[in-house]
C-alpha cells in the first residue's frame, strides 16, 4: 500500500468537507441511516457478531510495553461483558511513540490526512461493531448508540481532519524571498516552512460518549502529526478499542508503527490519568467530563496544551410560543433522548410566573409545566420507544442522583423505573421534572447529571433571560434554546448568547432539537464559558496542535 | 467619517498582506528607507519636533478613570526626558472598556480591520517621531529605531491583523442549513455566526522594541473586538503612548470610544502588572520579557489566555565554511546590532576544538575566535558607525552586566565603553567575546542579555549539535545558525530545528542577519520552545482571541 493511496482515495471527500466547514450547510460522508439498503444486507447481523466476539475474550492491541491484562466494563444493560484488555507500562510506552513521531511527522500533511480518512472509512464500515459497543457500556438505545456513536462520531472527526488540513495548507512548504536592493543585486533566501507536532498526545475519554468525544481530539492530534494516547473512560472501553484497533490496521498497512495511536486502560479503582498527563512528554491534552478533573487538568498539565469539556448548565428560556404543543413535544424529546445524559441536556427551564402568551391566548405558569410533563409522559408511554429513546442510566451514581433529587422542588412528572423488554437488568428510568422558584438558584443553577430538569418561576422573560446568564457565565453551558414570537426577545436572547459565549436555538419545535449538533455546521461548545474551554470545531482546537519551523538559505 | 471607508481605503493592501502571508514572499507596505523621497521633504524634522515637543510636558490620552501623572522614563542616551503621562485608576477603566466593547464587537470584522490599518498608516507616516521616541528609550540607534521601531513594527502590526482577518472571514456570518428527510420536507435552520471577543487585552510591553513587540499583540486582539490596554515598560512608555494616541484619533473619528485603545503606566518602584494581569476581566495577555515574570504570568493569569516571548540561548554552530571572512563580518554585525539588546542575537557560538574546514585549509578554533573578534573590532572602528550600529545599553542591569561577565571565561574581544560623538552620557559599548569549553555548559547557557556572547569549544560538529539543542530545548531559543559546506550538517541541523522548534538560518555571510527576521515571510519564534509560547504571527496567534457564537432557528 502506498502511502498516498489513501489520500487519492479520499481525496474528494476531503475537498468535500473543507467546503463544508466554509459553507456549513448539512453534508456528510457517512449516513446516519442504519439501513441494510445504506450499510449491506448483513451489516447489522456481522456487526453484532463481532461485537459478541469480543466479550468474554482478550482484545488484543499492538503496542510495546504491555505487562498484563486489565478487566474492562460492566454494561448499564446489565450484560456480562468480560473483555479484557491490554495493560501498558506507559514509561515505555510514550518513549517508544515519541521515537515513532519522527516518521510520522516526515510523512506530511496530505500523507496524514489520507490515513486518518481511511481509518474514518473503515471506523464507518464498522459503524455497527462500533454501535453495540457504543451502546453497551454508555446505555444509549441502539439507534443513537448507532448514529451518535457511529456517523456522527466519524463526522465529528473528519471534521478535526479537515480543520487541521486547512490550517496546516496555509503554511506553504516553501517559499522564495527576494528582497529588491536599489540598483544592487536582490537579496534572495529559498525558505522551507517544516508542520511540526508538539508531542505525544492524550485524548481522555468518557462514560457516555466514547467515540464523539474522543475522535476529534484523536484526528486533530493525530492529522498534525502526534501520536495518540487514548485513555478511556474505565467504563467504557470497548468503544474505543475497536476504533484503536482500526487505526492500527490502516496506520500499519500505510507502513507506520501502529502504536502511533495507542490506548492505556485503568480502572477506578487504580486510576493513572493524573500521572499520565503530567507525564512531561505529554504536550496535548483533550478531556471531557467533570468539572473538578477538568479543571484539575488545566491548573496541573502546565506542560500540555488542554482542551477540556466540562459540566454545564443547558438552559432554554420559554417567553411565547405559537403552538405550546409542538414546543412540549420538541422539548419532552430533549429530555427524554438517553436520560439527559448529554452534555447539551437542558436543565434548567425558565418561565414567567404569570405564565405566557400563545396562539391560543395566556397560559399559566403551571399549565406551562404540566403540558410539558404530559408531552413527556405521553411521548414515553409506548415502551418500545420509551426504551429505544431512554437508553440506560450509564452509572449508579446518576442513577442514585434521580431519586436525590426528588426533593429539591416540587415533583411536575415523578420519574419511574422501567422494565426494558430485552435486558431485564438494564437501568432504564423516566425523566424527573420539577418546579422550582427562581429564588432557588443553588438549587436549579448545579448541573445534575441525568434526566433531571427544572422549570423555574420567574418573575418575567427579562429575569428569565438575566438568570439564564447568570448561571452559564458562572457555571457553563453548551445550549441555550429560547422560545418567543417576540423579535425584540429573539434579538435580546442573541445578545445574551454572545455576552456568555453559548449556541443559541430559537423556537426549535420540529425534528431538530437543542440538544443536538450537526458537525460541519453547529459548532459544538464555544470555548467561552465555564463549560468548555474549547470548541468542536474551530481553528482554535486545532492551531495549537502544531507549530511551524522554518529555515533558510541564500540561493 | 463613516466606518467603512477606512475598510475600503485600505481594502487593497489588506489583500496584499493576505496574499504575502501565504505566498511568504518579501513585501510591505511600510518602506524601511527613511529617506526624504519616500517619506517626505521635511518628515525628518518635523517627526524630530513632535518628539521634542513631547518632552518635559503631560502626554495626554482619553481615558476614563485618570486619577493623576506619573513621571516617564529616562534615556539610555542621557538626554532629559521629563514626559508625565496620565495615571490610571484600571478599576475604573477595566469596567468602561468592557462596556466599550460591545459597539466595537457588533462593528463587525472589515469595519474593524478597516480601523486597524488606518491607525498603521498613521504610525507609518509619524515613524519618524516614534523612531526618535524609540531611540531615546530602548537606546537603538537611529537608523535601527526607525526601521524596528517604525516599519517593521508596522508590518508586524498588519500581519497580525491579516492573520486575524483570514481566521475570522472562514467563519461565514449566517449560513442555510437544509437536511433531507426522504420524501419528506427537509429540516431548514438558518444560522448566524457571531464572531466574539475574550475581553479587555493586556499588552505588556518591552523596554527594548516598545513598539515591535506591542504591535503584534495590540492589533490581533483589537481587530479580533477585544479593548486593549497597553501596560509599556517603565523605561519604554513614549513610544506605546504615540502610537496609542494616533489609536485614539483614528476611533475616535471613526465614531468609537478611543479608550477601546488604552495606556496604564506604572514605574519600577509601584508596578501593576501583576495585579493588572490577574484582574478578573483581563482576558487575553501578550507578553514580551524576562522568563520569570513570562512564567508568573503563565501560571497565575489562568483567567486570561496567555502569549509570552521570554529569553532563551539563541546559538550558532560553524562547522565548515567557504570564506570565513564574509562568514565573520556578518556575525560581528549580529553581535554589534542594538549592543546585542535583541531576542534574536546570538549568544552561543559552537566551534570544534580541532577546527574546522575553509576554502583555503583548515582553521583552528583559536583562529576562528580571532578572525570573529578581529572582524567585530574593525567594523566598529569607525565611531560614526559603531554609535549607529550599537546604540546604548538600555538598562544599568545591561551594562554592569558586561563587567560581570568579563571572568566567565577566556576573552577574546573586551568589551570598552565608547564616547557617542552627540550624547556625552550614552552608555555605549562594544561588545564582549569570551571562549569557553564545553564542559562550562552552565556559564553559556545561561541567557547573558546584551553584547556578551561565548565562543565554545565542542569536541565535533555533532557535538555541536547535541549541545545546541539541548540548550535550546532546555532554556529556549528564536534563532539557530549554522555554518556547513556539507549538506549532511545542513540535514541534521535541520532535523534538529525541528526537534527543538527554533528557526534555522543556513550560512547566512551576506545581507540578511540570523537576528533579522522579515514579517510576512519569516515566523518570528514558534511557541515550541522555552523562549516563546507563541508565535509572531501565525494562526495560533490569532485563533484564541475570539470565539464563535452561533444562533439557529427555522425558517
Amino acid at each position: 500500500m502506498s502511502q498516498n493511496e489513501f489520500f487519492q482515495r479520499h481525496q474528494n471527500t476531503l475537498e468535500q468537507a473543507l467546503n463544508a466547514i466554509q459553507s456549513r450547510d448539512y453534508w456528510t460522508p457517512y449516513s446516519e441511516n442504519p439501513s441494510p439498503r445504506v450499510y449491506g444486507e448483513d451489516a447489522n447481523q456481522k456487526g453484532e457478531e463481532a461485537f459478541k466476539a469480543t466479550l468474554g475474550n482478550y482484545f488484543e492491541l499492538e503496542m510495546p510495553g504491555i505487562t498484563g491484562e486489565v478487566a474492562g466494563e460492566p454494561s448499564p444493560y446489565g450484560i456480562e461483558m468480560g473483555v479484557r484488555y491490554p495493560q501498558v507500562d506507559h514509561n515505555v510506552l510514550i518513549p517508544e511513540m515519541k521515537k515513532a513521531m519522527k516518521a510520522w511527522r516526515d510523512a506530511g500533511v496530505d500523507t496524514r490526512a489520507g490515513v486518518c480518512m481511511e481509518i474514518l472509512d473503515r471506523l464507518n464500515k464498522n459503524s455497527f461493531e462500533i454501535a453495540y459497543g457504543v451502546m453497551h457500556t454508555s446505555g444509549q438505545g441502539f439507534m443513537m448508540a448507532f448514529q451518535a456513536g457511529g456517523p456522527h462520531a466519524q463526522d465529528r472527526g473528519l471534521e478535526a481532519v479537515a480543520y487541521a488540513y486547512r490550517a496546516m495548507k496555509e503554511v506553504p512548504e516553501s517559499a522564495t524571498w527576494t528582497k529588491p536592493q536599489g540598483k544592487h543585486d536582490p537579496l534572495v533566501l529559498e525558505k522551507k516552512f517544516h508542520i511540526v507536532p508538539r508531542g505525544v498526545a492524550l485524548v481522555v475519554g468518557c462514560s457516555t460518549f466514547p467515540t464523539w468525544n474522543t475522535y476529534p481530539g484523536l484526528f486533530a492530534s493525530l492529522v498534525t502529526g502526534n501520536p495518540v494516547i487514548v485513555k478511556p473512560h474505565p467504563a467504557a472501553i470497548l468503544p474505543a478499542a475497536v476504533s484503536i484497533k482500526i487505526a492500527q490496521d490502516v496506520l500499519k498497512e500505510a507502513g507506520f508503527p501502529p502504536y502511533l495511536v495507542s490506548m492505556v486502560v485503568d480502572t477506578a479503582e487504580a486510576p493513572i490519568t493524573k500521572e499520565l498527563a503530567t507525564h512531561k512528554d505529554i504536550k496535548l491534552i483533550d478531556f471531557t467530563g467533570s468539572n473538578f478533573f477538568g479543571t484539575w487538568l488545566e491548573d496541573n498539565a502546565r506542560q500540555a496544551q488542554v482542551f477540556t469539556e466540562k459540566a454545564g448548565v443547558n438552559s432554554v428560556v420559554i417567553d411565547s410560543v405559537t403552538d405550546i404543543k409542538a414546543v412540549a413535544r420538541n422539548l419532552a424529546f430533549t429530555l427524554s433522548l438517553y436520560s439527559g445524559q448529554m452534555c447539551t441536556t437542558t436543565q434548567a427551564i425558565y418561565v414567567p410566573r404569570t405564565g405566557i402568551k400563545t396562539a391560543d391566548g395566556e397560559m399559566s405558569f403551571d399549565d406551562v409545566a404540566q403540558t410539558l410533563a404530559t408531552a413527556t409522559s405521553k411521548f414515553l408511554s409506548d415502551i418500545d420507544r420509551a426504551t429505544m429513546v431512554l437508553g440506560a442510566i450509564q452509572s449508579c451514581a446518576t442513577e442514585a442522583r434521580i431519586k436525590e433529587c426528588e426533593a429539591l422542588g416540587e415533583v411536575v412528572l415523578a420519574s419511574t423505573k422501567l422494565e426494558h423488554p430485552q435486558f431485564p437488568n438494564a437501568r432504564v428510568h423516566t425523566p424527573l421534572i420539577l418546579k422550582v422558584d427562581a429564588a432557588d438558584k443553588e438549587t436549579f443553577s448545579e448541573e445534575r447529571f441525568g434526566p433531571v430538569s427544572f422549570i423555574i418561576a420567574t418573575d418575567s422573560t427579562e429575569h428569565s433571560l438575566q438568570l439564564a446568564g447568570e448561571v452559564i457565565s458562572e457555571k457553563g453551558a453548551i445550549t441555550l434554546g429560547v422560545y418567543s414570537t417576540d423579535a425584540a426577545v429573539l434579538e435580546q436572547a442573541e445578545e445574551l448568547a454572545m455576552d456568555v459565549g453559548v449556541a443559541l436555538s430559537c423556537n426549535l419545535d420540529g425534528g431538530v432539537f437543542v440538544n443536538q449538533s450537526a458537525a460541519f455546521s453547529d459548532f459544538h461548545a464555544t470555548g467561552g464559558n465555564p463549560a468548555s474551554n474549547a470548541s468542536l470545531t474551530d481553528i482554535a482546537f486545532v492551531s495549537r496542535r502544531f507549530i511551524t519551523v522554518q529555515s533558510r538559505r541564500h540561493q
